[in-house]
């Protein structure tokens, strides 16, 4: 009940909406109801859940983390992605959503996003299927 | 073990304390020892946990967001409420709390708020409670 | 299968690397495959996932905190702790890791850390290890 997502980033910030590959994740496991569990095991990128339908909503997301945490800022670590770090706890590593009938409990416009923040790179994500105990 | 709240909020941004109908459902539940997740179908709307005990933490929640992501900002999304979905990544749209004795296992001070950032709007809160297995 | 650290946090600000403890916690649950759930029962400290191997990384992100959430400014909760309040949230008081083959699954650079805001205290961390349904 355990997938694995590899997600090819283009950009140095990039919202990559993944929301299609968990929910087949979902499919494939078979699970009717329970949970599902998206991880992220990078630590300049992490995992949101927002609306997927304009896509200038990220970019919005985007430009303010960058306006927050500048590329120019006076950081001590010294590999220069020391923003990226920042903005990956900021946004979180993993998400929890509902599973009911075979499918992500979703509001209308949501969707679930790896937030790249130093690409472009090859990202993992890890998701795993919870079924409800058997009553 | 699943439940909905039905949240009315009554201003733009505001926390709604949320506690007491999620430790209802909770109960209502009758699970004793488990785990509680819950989760915002929302895309301007999030959940955190913080103090409840003195309301003027919230209200400083509020504005330190207001100045992070002003609701003046240049934003791409036309519909006005770009500043309402970048609060809401940052706060997150799911929390998981402990459930012992069939109780929420909070510090002496928490309590869950849903993040209302674009009201006021009807709001949905769901709520899943996950037992231990039987051992 | 739960457990609790007791950590005694040393500075106002600091980020404690909690990853060993919780690795024991999880060894000692006998837990092959399932999950690892972390909470903080406090409300001006949270947890968050980053990289543990360069500690100017913690350095960073606690520096743009204290930029973003100055100590210095317009609060009204009068206990003088209102930027903590603020940072927990931002970080999270929750996180959620898969666990496989009795180990947490992490990515090479990824550790747990209590995110202090408000110390030197002693601050409680809560692990609850969930294994999979057995099939």
């Amino acid at each position: 009940m355990s997938g694995q997502l590899q997600v090819s980033t283009s950009k140095k910030t990039e919202f990559v909406d993944i929301t299609a590959e968990v929910e087949r994740v979902v499919r494939e496991s078979g699970v009717q109801n329970g949970l599902c569990h998206i991880f992220v095991p990078h630590t300049t990128a992490g995992v949101t859940i927002n609306e997927n339908w304009d896509p200038t909503v990220r970019t919005d997301i985007l430009s303010v983390l960058d306006h927050l945490v500048p590329a120019s800022g006076r950081y001590r670590h010294a590999e220069g992605n020391a923003p990226a770090h920042v903005k990956a706890s900021l946004m979180g590593s993993s998400q929890t959503v509902l599973v009911e009938g075979g499918r992500l409990v979703f509001g209308s416009w949501q969707g679930i996003f790896l937030t790249e923040f130093d690409g472009p790179r090859r990202r993992r994500v890890l998701v795993k299927v919870v079924p409800d105990a058997a009553s």
